[in-house]
């Protein structure tokens, strides 16, 4: 069995490898570039995860592993020329290095290389895979339409943003566990389980993002804090916020999210302190150990050994223990 | 054995019946928009004859027929966005009847619809189906590629500008004949024999619709005349015309596609007036027969009954009286 950090090196290595070298350049040369960036690897190290659960070879599962990573690459690509974003990874983005264009094409390019790794699965899982892939790439799509369709909407509700984040970022965790499962030949039973499993700890993940960011330490986190406040971010905070305000707490939200010029470090602190003093924050950090408390149940019943189980454990455990 | 004429059918009466219902309907409207304002219908037409050659039957060759042309609508959708074309079949373009965030997006989707309507063949294709699929599909982008950058570029040669034109436009007329070959059972050689007279055929339209745009009758062609003299698009014509041009022929053409005011039908007129001076025109007319000859060699070759292939050599013959 592989550590994860064992699979995080091989994935590196892997997109190391990669070889677009065909030209036109103009159409290769903005994948490489977004793929070397850096990231997590979380999504390509899930589908090893899953395949490593029921089998100890691994190696005809990395290329489609690596056809999750260059799908979610693609994704951020295309999401950074809709958000007109400047900067991902601390570098410039695609648009910004090269032009819109080039973005939208090179990105174009990606998806169908996403699907040609992922198609590299052996011809028996095929079928399969690319079911639950397509499935889940579509759900992404839906997930990035309702955000950009919140940004100009007061009124979104908090089961709407759930659903959001639930198709945007936690489906591509649970769907790529599942595709890992099937190239080991799990059960579908056990495929489905750890389906949730990653659901779960997506929306455990993403809503985590949402808190850290406002009371989050900045060295820790990585990036810097208040961003989602400063931009009026329609996050889990927010929009609980909005709907349990009342009175002068009601109407100083309101007064943050509406001035146009303002003091950014006194609307950060202002905006967590009426957080705090609604008990959203509290709420959050609820509803966060719910998720993962769900997500540990569905790891529970894959019925194979606890010490299989271990690096899904631990993952779950380092997400946790991520300082709020 | 269906006529061409009832395939289109087929093809018109399933496009018409897709549902894509799912919220968010921002995504989704988009789709059913651009699939909806028209277009020959020819890339799927040509799935349905590569199949209908070798078997009666095409229930099951449908969706992925289908499949192709929602691809083929995607990339026209990104396209227009890349060339800021306010008009497609004489409709709005998705980004300027939404914008170009929805145009992408929905856009990005429409591909992983495609995906899912190839990928409905039946199983004992699917591995081959995508193989083209995947293959064809990384070149159209190339294509795209390479015609962005020769917008930027004085010095496009001949041989350049045709590998052009076959990724952006010719493969796919290829590789639709070939996956319908795949899922008829046709031998592999027969699937790369109709490939072949799918790439040719795609060669000669495009080369066709270069001359059209110059010596066309309006009323027949469908759009106005002289749009690509106007823009100075690096054409089949343009680029011979330059290779070959000296002396006051080449200094009137150069005056022409550096001048910013001129009189549009007066450079249209001057410009095709150049073209047969210096036989731009007749070389071109010999290129297309070429292809033509070529795509029918192949078409010769394909061993099934003459009377099997009869639609086929009456779609070439209708192309090649396309009125010039």
């Amino acid at each position: 069995m592989y550590s994860f950090n064992e699979l995080h090196e091989i994935i590196e290595k892997e997109i190391d490898g990669l070889e677009f070298s065909a030209p036109p350049e103009g159409l290769f040369e903005p994948m490489k570039y977004i793929l070397g960036i850096g990231g997590k690897r979380l999504r390509p190290i899930l589908v090893l995860l899953g395949a490593n659960l029921y089998k100890d070879d691994l190696s005809k599962v990395c290329l489609p592993a690596i056809g999750i990573e260059i799908f979610h690459n693609f994704t951020l690509l295309h999401d950074d020329v809709m958000d007109n974003a400047p900067i991902r990874r601390k570098k410039k983005t695609v648009h910004e290095k090269w032009n819109s264009n080039v973005a939208i094409l090179s990105g174009d390019a990606m998806s169908i290389k996403a699907y040609q790794y992922i198609g590299s699965c052996e011809d028996k899982y095929l079928r399969d895979v690319l079911t639950v892939f397509n499935q889940t790439a579509l759900e992404v799509c839906e997930g990035q339409q309702f955000d950009m369709e919140f940004e100009d909407r007061n009124d979104v509700e908090i089961e709407e943003y759930l659903n959001m984040i639930r198709l945007k970022t936690a489906v591509l965790l649970g769907g790529s566990l599942k595709m890992g499962a099937i190239m080991g030949d799990a059960s579908s039973k056990d495929a489905e389980l750890l389906y949730h499993f990653g659901v779960n700890l997506g929306m455990a993940f993403q809503l985590q993002d949402d808190l850290l960011d406002v009371f989050g330490d900045e060295a820790v986190f990585g990036k810097k804090i208040g961003g989602d406040i400063l931009s009026n971010k329609k996050t889990f905070l927010l929009i609980n916020a909005l709907e349990t305000a009342s009175g002068d707490v009601e109407k100083e939200l309101k007064f943050w999210i509406t001035t146009k010029s303002f003091n950014p470090e006194e609307k950060i602190k202002a905006v967590g302190t009426i957080y705090e003093q609604l008990n959203v924050r509290e709420y959050s950090q609820n509803k966060i150990e719910n998720y993962f408390a769900l997500c540990l149940e569905y790891l529970d019943k894959v019925d194979v050994d606890a010490e299989k189980k271990k690096e899904l454990y631990s993952l779950v455990k380092g997400l946790v223990d991520r300082s709020v």
